[in-house]
């Protein structure tokens, strides 16, 4: 087992059945370890941790006082396996409640890409890189040679 | 394939080459994707990006000018099959240059869990959860009952 991963992503909300409900609706699946404080929801190899704000920053020892600025230094980003695929992920999560920051576009450095906030205001990019390729659980692996765009 | 993933994390960075060697000091890949502007490394099923903070903030049309705050809303975990595989690979991290926040140290939800700050001040989790079953790979299910604690 190697150090080199992430097994779940925790993010600060504000309410928590709002995000839970959200994040279903757009495929993770609510799990029963949570409990009225959390909730957790399974992706493909990653969970989803739900957490209030206040709650998240204690956790850590900080301070959650200050309001979130609208850029905070990280994005999260589902590669997918199309264009098509791309345009169909965001539009199912600005049903669900995004906010459509950036709608999916060809991009400089040729791909194509979108961006969304999720209710707390956490970014996420929808991406199709024909560069890279996805294996057969949607991951990436950039260490085998991809020899030619997909 | 599911939509219930994350393939990629980005990180917005100052000073790119400070955080690659951070990174692959605690294991990461580097890949040879990237190019002068964004690093690549390659995990365990998921890909960590290194990007500077304005190229992200322009790559989302935000605007980066503030400074980012020390709680940001957001946290990313690695859990661990022991306490003493979390304190192992908290002290390479610190050793690395990682700022300790939160030494591991028993919670009050039955684990064991510290937080440290990367270059860039972006939090990550270490943590062994005696409830939460992990896979050959290191993943967690959390769909799948785990019977009894590890």
């Amino acid at each position: 087992m190697i150090d080199a991963r992430i097994t779940l992503v925790t993010l600060g909300v504000v309410d928590l059945e709002r995000s839970a409900r959200f994040y279903e609706a757009i495929g993770w699946r609510r799990t029963a370890a949570g409990n009225e404080k959390v909730v957790f929801l399974q992706g493909e190899g990653i969970v989803l941790s739900l957490f209030g704000q206040a709650d998240l920053a204690a956790d850590a020892g900080l301070d959650a006082a200050e309001p979130l600025p609208r850029f905070r230094g990280i994005t999260l980003a589902i590669n997918l396996a199309s264009e098509a695929e791309t345009d169909r992920l965001f539009a199912l999560a600005v049903t669900a409640g995004a906010e459509p920051v950036k709608p999916p576009q060809a991009v400089f450095w040729g791909g194509y890409s979108g961006y969304f906030a999720d209710p707390d205001g956490h970014f996420w990019e929808l991406a199709h890189n024909p560069f890279f390729a996805l294996d057969a659980a949607g991951r990436l692996d950039l260490l085998t040679p991809n020899e030619e765009p997909a």
